[in-house]
C-alpha cells in the first residue's frame, strides 16, 4: 500500500534537480506561461497550439467577480480576525462548491459524456436529443444562465471568440452552444450557455478531463481573493460584522425556561 | 461601519459589465497574462516593464516541488477521503504557513524595511550592518539555505537572471544577494539565498508590498497540488493511510485502570 | 432576499442576554452538558431521555482513533509549518469527507428512509428486503465492516449497550443490527455494523436528522486532532515531512527536452 | 526523523483495542464526560476535581453566540454554495483567529508568565506591575471589554461563579479580576475580564497550557456553526449574497482604457 502511495507521475526533485512531467523545471521557467504549466501538469503534455494562451484567458476571466460573492464575503469575514494570507483565501475557495462555480465541471462532465452523439446525428439532433432525456428524468443541464449578466454573459462571448481564434474549438463548444438553442426552442426558456458552461466546453474540446473542471475557476479566483484578503487586512478593522446584532431577525422560540 | 464595508478598490460588477481596477474585464481578456492580472490586483496598475512575465517565472517556478512536502502530503490525504477537489486543495493551501513559504513574506518584509541603507551606505555596509544586528538580536534572517538544494538553489539562479533581462531587478536584489555574502563573512555560514528569498527580493523590486509575499508561492503552487488531488482521486483507494496501525509509535502511559 | 438571510431560529444575541433555542445561556452553563446542549442546537428541545448523555458518550467514542488516520496525517503535517493551531484542526477536519466518517451519514439517510418498514413487515422482513434491493441495484449499503476492529467493532458494542441502558434504542437500531445478519444471509458476508453505522442508528433513534450525522464525528474527533497539533507543535520540529525526496517513486516521463 | 515523527503519547490503536493515554477507550465510555475526555487528552490526566464539568460549562458558553459575528458569516456563506457539512464548519473555525477568541490564549499566556508574581507580592500589587509595564511597552492585555455586552459580560460572572463552585479557580483567576481593577485605577479605563479572558484564566487555574487556548472556544463554537450550516442547507436557497451587486460601493479607479 505504501509503495503505491509514494508513487507518482507528476515531478522528481532530487538534489540540485526539479522534473515536471519530465521537462526540467529550470528550462521551462522562461519558456513556458503559467497557463502551459497547467496544461503540463493536467495533461502530461506541453501544447501543441495554444492551450496555454486559452487557459491564460480563462484564469484572467476568473479571476475576480466583485465583493457582492459568497466567497469573497467569506475572504473579507476571515482576513478581519487576525488569520494568515494562505488561511483567509483557503476558507473562500473551500466556498467553491457544487453552486458556486460547480458547473463548469457538471457541464463538462455531460459534455464528455455526451460527445460523441454529434459524430454519429449531427449537432442539432444531438442536442435535441439531451434536452429532452433531461427533461424526462427532470435533471436540469448545468452552465445555462445568469444572474446577472442577461440577456447573454459577455464573459462567454468573448471566450469562445478567443478559443476559434486560438484554434482550439471544436465539437463540445459546438454541442454546447447548440444545447442553449434546444433549450430555447423545447423547453421554452431563454438559458444562454454561461461562463462557467463556456469554460467546461473549452477544457473539453482541449482535452482536459471534467474532473479538473473547477480548478480553471479556482485557480484564477484565488488572485482576487487574495487582493480581498489584502484589502481587508491593510483596513485594519478587526471582527468584521456584516450586520450587526440588532439587525438580525430572530425567528425561533420565545425565551423559555428550563423545566427541571 | 457596514457602508465602509461594502466599500472596494478592485471591482465593479453590474449587469453586462465588469471592471477590475478601472479596465474592461472583457478587454482584458486577451490582452494580459495572467501574470499581468494579478499585478494588477495587487497594485493598482497594468505592467509598465515585465512585470508579468516575471510573476508567470515565479508561478512556474512555484508550481510544483514533489511528493515529499507537507502540503502534497496534505492534499493527497485529504483527496483520498471523499473531499470536492477545491477543498482537498484549500487544506493544502492552509499548510503553507510560516515554516512552508513562509520565507518569501519574511525576507520581503526584511528587504522592504532596510533597502534604504542600501543608497545611503552602499550595498555591502548596509548588509554587513544587518546581518551584525540580526545577530545581537539573536534573529535568524529568513530566505537563506535550503534542505535539499546545494550548494545553490538552481530556481533562485534562473530567476534572478530571468529579472536581470527582464529588466525588473533593483536594489532589494543586490541587498538580498550582498546579505548571503554577509553571513559567510560573519557568520562563517554558507547560507545562499534560496529560492523564497530570491521571489521575496524580486517582488519587492517590483514595487508589491511584503504582505502579499505567500500569495506568489499558493497562486503557483495550487496548481501542482490540483495535480496531486486529482491524482489521487483517480487512483479512487479511499482512505489513504501513510502507515499503518502497526508502524506507529506509542511512547505514552502504560495501560492503567480507571481510578473510581 | 437579505430579509430571509437574517432570520434564524438558532439565537438571540443583545446586550447582556444570550438565547439559544429560547433558553437564557447562563442558565443553560450549570443545568446541561455540552451534549445536552448539542441535542438543544440540533434539534430545538432539551432531552426528555438521556438524549445528552448518549451524546456524550458519542463525542467520547469519536474523540480520538491513533495517528494513523488520514485526518490526524493531515493536523500533524499542517501544525509543523507554523499554522494557528485553529487552522490546522480545521485542514483536518475538511478531510473527514465520504471516505471518513461519512458512513454515519450515509447509514443514518438508508436507515430513516426505510424505518417505517420495521413496522409495516417486522424487523427481519425489512432487512431482507433492503439488502435485496440495494444488490439488486449494486449500491454498497454503508456503515458495516472494518479494516482494523474484527470480528465486530468494541466502540458499536458498548455504544448499543448504552443506548439500551440510557433507554434511547428504538427501530433504527434493531433495523441497523438485522441488515448485519441479512448480508450474512444473503451475501453470505460478515460484515457486522461497525462504529460508524452504529451512531447513525443511535442519532436516528433519537430523532436526529441524518444531514447532521458527520457532525456526531467531527465534533467529537476535532478535540484528538487538536491533541495531534498540540504534540507536532511543541515538538518544534518544522516542515514535517513523512517521507523524503529519495523514499518517492517517480515513475512519469523519462527526462525529455522542450521542443521548440 | 520519521522514527520521531511516527512517535506519539496520545494513543494507541491495534485490533480491537484502543487506548488513550493509556485508558481503554471502551471502559470510558460511560465513565467520563466530554469534558474530562477532553482534560485527559490535554494534559494526560484525568480529573481528579470537577475539572471535567468546568470544561463542559465553557464548552456551553462557547457553542453560539448569534447570526452576527464573522465565523457563523463565513458558515452561513459556505454552506449556501454546496459544500459538504464539514467542510462549511471547518472554514468558519479558520476564521476564529487573532481577533475572534483569540484573546483565550493570549490572556493565558499573559497570566502563566507573571503569576508567580501574585504569590511574590500579592495580587493587587502584581497587577499594578503589569499594568504599567504593558502601559510603557504600549501593548494591551487582551482579554479585557465587549463590544455588545455591557457593563459586565454575564459569561464571566457565571464561569467564574462555577470555578469557584467547582473548587478550580486559583491564582490566575485572582490576578485577572485585579488586573480589571489595576486597569480602571491606573488607565482610567472601565475594561472589565470578558468571557475570553475568564476561560483563559479558568484553564490556567486547571493547568492547561495556553497554547490550547483558543481549543476551548472552537471545541464549543463549532457545534452552533453546525447548527448555522444545517438551518442554511435546509434552507436550500444556493449561492447564499449578503448584498447585491448594486449595494456594492466601488471606490476605484474610473472606468479607462488600455494603454497599448
Amino acid at each position: 500500500m505504501e509503495k503505491k502511495d509514494l508513487s507518482t507521475r507528476i515531478s522528481l526533485v532530487k538534489p540540485g534537480k526539479v522534473l515536471i512531467r519530465g521537462y526540467d523545471l529550470i528550462k521551462l521557467l522562461d519558456k513556458v506561461s503559467f497557463g502551459d504549466m497547467i496544461y503540463l501538469l493536467f495533461t502530461e503534455k506541453l501544447p501543441k497550439k495554444n492551450e496555454g494562451r486559452m487557459i491564460e484567458a480563462i484564469l484572467v476571466c476568473s479571476a475576480e467577480h466583485g465583493l457582492a460573492t459568497p466567497s469573497t464575503n467569506v475572504v473579507r469575514s476571515v482576513a478581519s480576525c487576525g488569520v494568515p494570507l494562505q488561511a483567509s483565501v483557503a476558507a473562500g475557495i473551500i466556498s467553491l462548491g457544487d453552486f458556486h462555480g460547480g458547473a463548469i465541471e457538471h457541464c463538462a462532465k455531460m459534455l464528455q459524456e455526451n460527445v460523441q452523439l454529434v459524430q454519429e446525428k449531427g449537432v442539432e439532433r444531438a442536442a435535441s436529443e439531451i434536452v429532452t432525456r433531461y427533461r424526462e428524468t427532470r435533471k436540469r443541464i448545468m452552465g445555462y444562465g445568469h444572474g446577472i449578466h442577461q440577456p447573454e454573459d459577455p464573459r462567454k462571448v468573448k471566450l469562445f471568440q478567443l478559443a476559434e481564434q486560438y484554434d482550439v474549438a471544436g465539437d463540445h463548444m459546438r454541442l454546447a452552444d447548440a444545447l442553449g438553442a434546444a433549450m430555447k426552442n423545447i423547453l421554452q426558456k431563454s438559458l444562454p450557455l454561461n461562463v462557467d458552461g463556456a469554460i467546461g466546453a473549452i477544457i473539453s474540446d482541449m482535452g482536459i478531463d471534467w474532473r479538473y473542471g473547477k480548478a480553471f475557476f479556482f485557480l484564477g479566483r484565488a488572485a482576487g481573493l487574495t487582493a480581498h484578503a489584502y484589502e481587508y487586512m491593510v483596513k485594519e478593522s478587526p471582527m468584521r460584522r456584516v450586520y450587526t446584532w440588532d439587525e438580525v431577525n430572530y425567528v425561533g422560540p420565545e425565551e423559555r425556561e428550563i423545566s427541571e
